[in-house]
């Protein structure tokens, strides 16, 4: 039974928040006149002696507790830990998640003239500045810090001084709680302050998704860092070799981070049946909140480190995009060249296809059909049409806002550097 | 291959939306010169017919999609018209999610005069206004509607126009196309439009988090329609019975909510195990994420409504909640006359305990005991102690924001009016 | 990096079959040729050194090794390792699963006599014996021993000696390391046996399944220990009291139960989400099988010695129990009555819902109707029929296998203790 | 209430097991008297013309129902159809289920010459058969069917007869209704009998995972597909291709394959999430149980049919697998070739490690060192060392049990070929 409800590991990680939180509630106390001032100076002094003791790492346990808290405002006091930790945890998690969102960006703004294939089906469409890339992983990121920033928000509510069921008698000032704990809003009812678990399941979430985009990117990065595709090579802290095939380096780190997403989603789903049609109120069930919670904040913080050294430290191989290009992933450019040249749109992708078809014929690659083939398709074909078959060019077409062109690549980098900024301000 | 491939339910959904996204596309191409007016004439009064067949009845696949939608651009539209359709069913939801909640609220502004048990553990615990109960619930909801504000805002983001991988070549004025179909912002990045499902997930997770808050509103109250609670009673509409055991009315309503916070949660952990691992761009995988959708709106659309009804139909039993409260659940305000009275909160504490001994050694209730047998406990008990033993005075004590004394449960529905109407504003 | 790839702690749970391991296979490849008897016998006093040494709870890390796994092989150990610990902790989950049956089978052999409502919807429904609710708990639990009896054959194949990839090269006898470490079978192809995680995944499952098993035995037992319903208390051991309430014991024992049915779900569906669309052989990924496996066999051996605990001590209330009884409950038995006498079958119902509403009408309980109400209904009616309304005589009808007659009670005890007979003997 | 109450679809699904419940459940009726022989012939023609409405398409809901169940009864007649209609489907899945295993293994057998890189961690780490590469999926596919076995063995099982509650009171023979309906066992205990969804449950993981082993090997192929692989081309009937771009070939059908693993899983979680918590025996949430064994069983038998047909008419590109081949991942082999001369196993990984280096160093690949530059490495190197650089010769070192050699993966297809034998026996 002991095995079962232990929690004392956990104790230790809220002990400091844990403190912060008694002090205010006997500060409370005090001005509601439960407690002498007297007490209160007792009270706080001894809660100072036991903060100094844990933090030269001697845990003590806090058995003022009982002077100040009833039973049911102690459920409370240990919802209030909880939130005080997770707020200054998400602070910190934010800033890791800028800091890799701001790698991924910078890298972007630094290797814009880089092109290689974009996929889709993993099969190569279209040329695509690597910085096209990296910006589309940069983004969705940007989405899971702005989730970041709304869970805080529920996160930053103070339950305390609202008892667990029928509330708190005790004329405990509210308001003046949650200015001294900082918090932005009180929690409206106090059955539900007691039972709510959402933040801590929006958290959860939050992280899930976090690492689901995360393992996405090493998905791509892992296929790029084959022999195979040969586009990126890990540095070597993030990669393991062996001595006899030293070609080969396993992306062990990026194998982590996909891993994780599995993790942190099973922690997710878990919290989830864990409060399924349970009862109002306060039940035992509800403890399985704190370790889940700690795990998944460790995780997403090494997680999102090794994310930042891995794209900070990743070598890309030039040469090798290069080589991935081939003119056949053109064809939807030469039908673009005739509807710039006036022909209706469906005529365009008609006379580019006859001579895909054509090339195919010939055995030779599109771009090596001759000025007399292509007229003999249409007569719009003219010797500018050798314009086509350049890559560089081919990127610089999608101007519209999200596409590949320099202009536009170099729009969203600022947009982030933008967004960054904003976000840097709200944490 | 066609069994799993098939998505035609899926599409007469999207039919609406699908050709209000057309010709708003279609006009785009027209401001960027790829389309003559006349072409534009031409395309708009032939979607135009397409719709009126449709709103008859008659299911003509839209043809004139291939004169408009390079490939690439197809992909786009398609999570265009979802996101669209996914706005609408926002607004539709946001309508039947609030109408419940001001069920509750109302509910409990009618029934503020009803006390009966406030149970943790599902052991009573404390006594608690009926409306106090009501209003936890329904503050819960108040959350699911703040979270889809939030996810109906990472919806109402426009991919369209931005090609899905290197981006759209024809110029096309995505800001024009952002008016043209309302949307609050347009996508960033192609290659991140075409294959983030974000919106998609943070649906299902929004959804599964309401479908958990239905859940454990509907495991209180089958428990307080067991005989042994007698609390409540379903209206015949929203239980079956027996013609052989009248008495027997089974809560199938509530059963039926409870379980579909299994099949919504089943929906989106599906979708998320979908996305983990999967390359950028599009990949076939992302075509389950209609379904999932439609099925979720289709079910909270259903369980909203059935719970509204639930709720405006419900019977209590005064009687019975009344009878469910005891003395015993008492000592603790024992303490807190003590407390008032001066003594210091652990000795009170103390006190109320020796009481309740000295009730039991004696075998009776704890407000039988004397006056006497009181002041031989502390001399600060007199003949006012009876007050105690009063459930509407107990209840009165809690007058801290979040508690159960008439005040704070009224000003609890004032707040909860007040954000109803807010909500209301945004949908 | 470090902390993300940290696998220490494991490492130290898996020592004892982790040398168990290596001296077999340096017995193997002795036998091939590879080792001399001289480097054999070094190796394995090595190991036994090493052995003593953890066994004394000094840990230091395996250096032979190097010696005498390749690379390859070396993914193959720690597979073997893992197979090894599962297989052990299978047999001791098996005997606190077979003693936790146990003990709801020889307490429903004590406790035959005891009746009280059968629920469906959790309203009353039928008397039943008290004895036939705890088999119907007892016999779910048979199937998770039946299946933990499979998923420990799937765990009971050897994967070492088959190398990582291309296979073995030493000329390895592996029937001889299969004999050696007491397993089944051997793996069938080298790549499956690198990277499959079936046993783990299955074992995730059993135990998910099971702990699910437990949360609806924990729930039913919640509700029958709440004030309304009264049936049982817990002990003190397995709750938590409060002294001012003396009253109110807190189920946590069986808050906690249910709760972790949530816990080890998350560990399943996090290794599934894992698991899906990696590519073959060993990925990095794959290291987070032995945390979750251990998690899980920590706490269903927790959780099953609780459960036991549970219920080898628990409290019953046979006067609570009887007193939930009521004639109406009996209606069907009043129909079967008919029945019995010859009338068809849905005539008697009939007959048996006009008593029903003649009580009503009259506002009595139907057993007070007199035998000449009920002969004005139906002339088949006769004296005998006040037989119906007494509950022992109502269970005793219940005679076909499986029903909740005395004999088909004690039908099933001997089928269970024949089936938990059977099933020790397999372990 | 009635739309999320419908369950009509489902029904129709069922209404020929229906029949079949329901005439065996007149007979048994008619064996214990409580049918007269005439009633039994009344009722079984008219359970025999719906049987032939339905069969002509005629839906007409079953009234007889009435005259021949209880209400009590009726439960678990629905759980019988159930576990009727999933036996029969587990048949018919075992039939597609063995013919893809089939699949895998006769192509296995018929390209057992083909060789090419085996992975891991998505890097080329050692030469093996194509063939070895089908088997490693094929013997996951065997525990597959295995589990198949097992979980239709739990199907089995009769509940008809036992009664919902209490049991049933009519004397039935269930173990003549057993005969009748052609099932193995008899339930054990009423109350299990109809709550317990262990078969339901156990049939949606066993189909996750049977997903998650698809998901994977669509992985594998999806990658090898790729331009930059280049070992296998998907037949047109089983990819899309675009007019403009030929070369591409979109492998939709195993990303389908891949995105179902998440379906699947999604329906096996919710299940899972609704079976938490429940109280005993019947509650509503229940009825969520067919419509996700609907699914998937109509998911699984499309999947396993694409399945086949995509490995049946892959192409694959020798060449390129060839080409894929480099001396480098030849160094372990290196180092055995001095083993096998004598050196012991640590000394050879070194000077193996020795010859990369030089390699690398001259810059040459390490098959071009001469016979001198080795014997500077160690003496016992001799011009027989240039069959190591042979991939054929390479794989034939492989021949213990599970490896690459052609004796052992001809060992493994005969004993799949012998498994599949004995399993289509048990169906």
């Amino acid at each position: 039974m002991e095995t079962l409800n232990s929690s004392m590991t956990y104790d230790q990680r809220l002990s400091e928040v844990d403190i912060r939180g008694s002090m205010a509630y006997a500060k409370a106390l005090e001005k509601s006149g439960i407690l002498t001032k007297g007490d209160l100076e007792k009270i706080l002094s001894g809660l100072e002696k036991i903060s100094e003791e844990w933090s030269r790492g001697a845990f003590v346990v806090i058995k003022s507790d009982e002077d100040i808290h009833t039973a049911n405002e102690r459920r409370l006091k240990v919802v209030t830990d909880l939130r005080l930790y997770m707020r200054n945890s998400c602070s910190v998690l934010s800033a890791h998640l800028l800091q890799f969102i701001k790698t991924l960006v910078e890298r972007a703004a630094a290797e814009t003239d880089v092109i290689f294939p974009g996929y889709t089906h993993l099969q190569r469409a279209q040329p695509i500045r690597w910085s096209h890339f990296l910006l589309s992983h940069a983004v969705a990121f940007t989405r899971d810090s702005e989730r970041l920033g709304e869970v805080k928000r529920r996160i930053n509510v103070l339950p305390l001084g609202s008892g667990a069921v029928a509330g708190n008698p005790l004329g405990i000032d509210r308001e003046f709680l949650r200015k001294e704990l900082d918090f932005a809003s009180i929690s409206l009812n106090s059955m539900d302050a007691t039972s709510e678990r959402d933040f801590v399941v929006e958290f959860l979430f939050f992280a899930s998704l976090l690492m689901i985009h995360l393992s996405k990117m090493a998905e791509d990065l892992i296929i790029y860092s084959t022999k195979e595709f040969g586009f990126v090579t890990l540095s070597d802290a993030y990669s393991t070799g062996s001595s006899l095939m030293p070609q080969k380096k396993n992306p062990d780190s990026l194998e982590l981070i996909r891993s994780k997403a599995g993790r942190v989603f099973g922690r997710c789903s878990g919290m989830m049946m864990i409060l399924k049609g349970l009862p109002s109120t306060y039940n035992k069930d509800l403890q399985e909140d704190k370790e889940a919670v700690f795990d998944v904040i460790d995780t997403l913080s090494s997680v999102l480190q090794v994310a930042t050294g891995v794209i900070s430290t990743l070598q890309i191989h030039k040469e090798n995009m290069e080589k991935a290009l081939s003119p056949d992933m053109l064809a939807t450019d030469l039908a673009l060249y005739l509807v710039r040249k006036g022909m209706p749109f469906r005529q365009a992708h008609a006379a580019s296809g006859k001579a895909v078809h054509l090339a195919e014929t010939k055995g030779i690659a599109i771009n090596q059909l001759t000025v007399e083939d292509m007229k003999s398709i249409s007569p719009l074909f003219g010797t500018d049409v050798s314009q086509v078959w350049d890559y560089a060019n081919s990127v610089e077409q999608y101007t519209t806002p999200g596409g590949t062109s320099k202009s536009s690549v170099t729009a969203q980098i600022e947009q982030l550097r933008e967004l960054l900024r904003r976000q840097k301000d709200l944490f």
